[in-house]
């Protein structure tokens, strides 16, 4: 059987963790969007006589140490009692690393496509497997529950899904500009002296995108946001700058990575691309905003 | 401006209610199917010098107290300094009080289009409006949540839309059919002394679809829960037993209305047409099962 699952990239504007002893209570809070392209998982499975489950990233197969989430995840919604061989095949549109979920559409493909092939477990049950791995080890905080949402969304309570609750802010008409340079370790941005700055405006955007829920808004709280940690600096707020000057709402830094996004229009696609020429920057992504679940269901090619 | 949502028909295969004075914090538990008919609202908004909201079921514009609901969730949506028309119209695909959960489809449908059409309130926000209105003129206590959820959905936290937790289930190739017979009033049931039996009942088919969370087993709990309830009898009960001769899952009631559901594949809609006709049954609908969140947008024609 050849299951696939659809998850989008997720791109986080501002936010504030919420560490927690219990890994499905510990979350993030804060909002972002959710791209018609990021990660399609591929399971196959075939009874056989051993239980034997393998993973591979765009093609490669990777070792247990490199794929330590999806392999858990996977030991975790392959029933016990099963035997045979598990392909989980995975394939990433945006870079590893560079803050667009591919960790968590990695778990959370895995976990729904499993789900669906054994159907043992339901969307939440499952997704909750993925939430838990994802924040046991490091991988993110907010992402699995924000892309089993989609659209544009607020995440207004933190937690695996089930437990932390997400909101959708009505859109009309934006794509996303994605453009990625680089890595970053959230894992040791979370430990540093910048986490107090994060939690107290991000706590603040939050309360102001509440009061006003508009795509508009969140551009205008997410760069405050950026620049005012100073997570946002250097060459990122440069570039920023160019574009901004043929954006109508301000562009920002995906959180956490060494990118930039921005909403824009129809009409001001062709500007963006000759400021993109001018900077020499070549590696980008105009994409939709992605406004469903998760798709899952049978591959037929 | 011209602003359609599509709402999915929601059928409850079991539930219990649970009454709360909040009416956020009341809903009801249990399972259903949501189908790929249902509700379709208009909403045109034309500013002007007065306010000014009409509403009208299937072509023909309805008073005040006919729509109640509508009106209400309009009134409350639509923002208080807002000047000028507001026509909601409202198109069922199925007939109202039969237990295809029109009343929230036309509730939800207009808070989702009026929020999309003014950009003022959330999903969840709008969403909760159209619980709370349909909570307290007792439209229904659990529609609402289920139709923002889409699929075959089990309901395990009660209340409106970011209170409540909805799961689903996953399924495979299923069509729905759905035989609406009768009108039954939600309210007189929920008074009645088969209230206790609904709440025992419904509760244990609950704890028994969580721990086996298959389309299968919620079909198989439906029909029990109809039968033991003492629900489901006299005609319609004949009527299910001649489509269960040609279905390999039992067929149930609509929880609550004088009709029948049943899950089928592809090679039974034949045999099913045929005792239909033996039967001299001739209005009913073979649907598809609808896996998404409402649609919401911009209606172009």
């Amino acid at each position: 059987m050849l299951v696939r699952a659809f998850i989008p990239a997720h791109i986080t504007a501002f936010f504030f963790p919420r560490f927690h002893e219990d890994p499905l209570k510990a979350g993030s809070l804060g909002a972002g969007v959710n791209l018609d392209r990021g990660t399609n998982v591929f399971v196959v499975t075939e009874k056989g006589v051993k239980r034997h489950i393998r993973v591979a990233f765009n093609g490669k197969p990777v070792k247990k140490s490199t794929a330590r989430i999806s392999y858990s995840v996977a030991e975790e919604i392959i029933p016990p009692e099963f035997r045979g061989n598990v392909e989980i095949w995975q394939y990433f549109d945006f870079p590893n690393g560079h803050g667009f979920g591919n960790s968590a559409g990695g778990a959370l493909g895995t976990a729904l496509a499993l789900a669906y092939a054994f159907k043992n477990k339901t969307l939440l049950q499952a997704s909750q497997v993925a939430h838990k791995h994802e924040v046991i080890n490091g991988g993110g905080l907010g992402d699995v529950i924000a892309q089993l949402h989609g659209g544009i969304e607020m995440r207004v309570k933190a937690g695996c899904p089930g437990i932390g609750i997400v909101d959708n802010i009505f859109f009309e008409d934006y794509r996303v500009l994605a453009i990625p340079f680089g890595r970053l370790s959230t894992k040791e941005i979370l430990k540093g002296d910048i986490i107090r700055k994060i939690e107290v405006n991000g706590k603040q955007a939050l309360e102001r995108l509440k009061k006003k829920p508009t795509p508009e808004n969140m551009m205008y709280l997410a760069r405050e946001f950026a620049e005012s940690t100073g997570l946002m600096e250097g060459e990122l707020l440069e570039i920023a700058r160019e574009l901004d000057r043929v954006l109508r709402l301000p562009s920002s830094m995906v959180m956490l990575g060494k990118s930039i996004f921005a909403l824009l229009r129809e009409d001001e696609v062709s500007g963006v691309k000759e400021v993109l020429s001018d900077l020499s920057i070549e590696k980008y992504a105009i994409c939709g905003i992605y406004n469903s679940r998760p798709e899952v269901g049978r591959w037929t090619g």
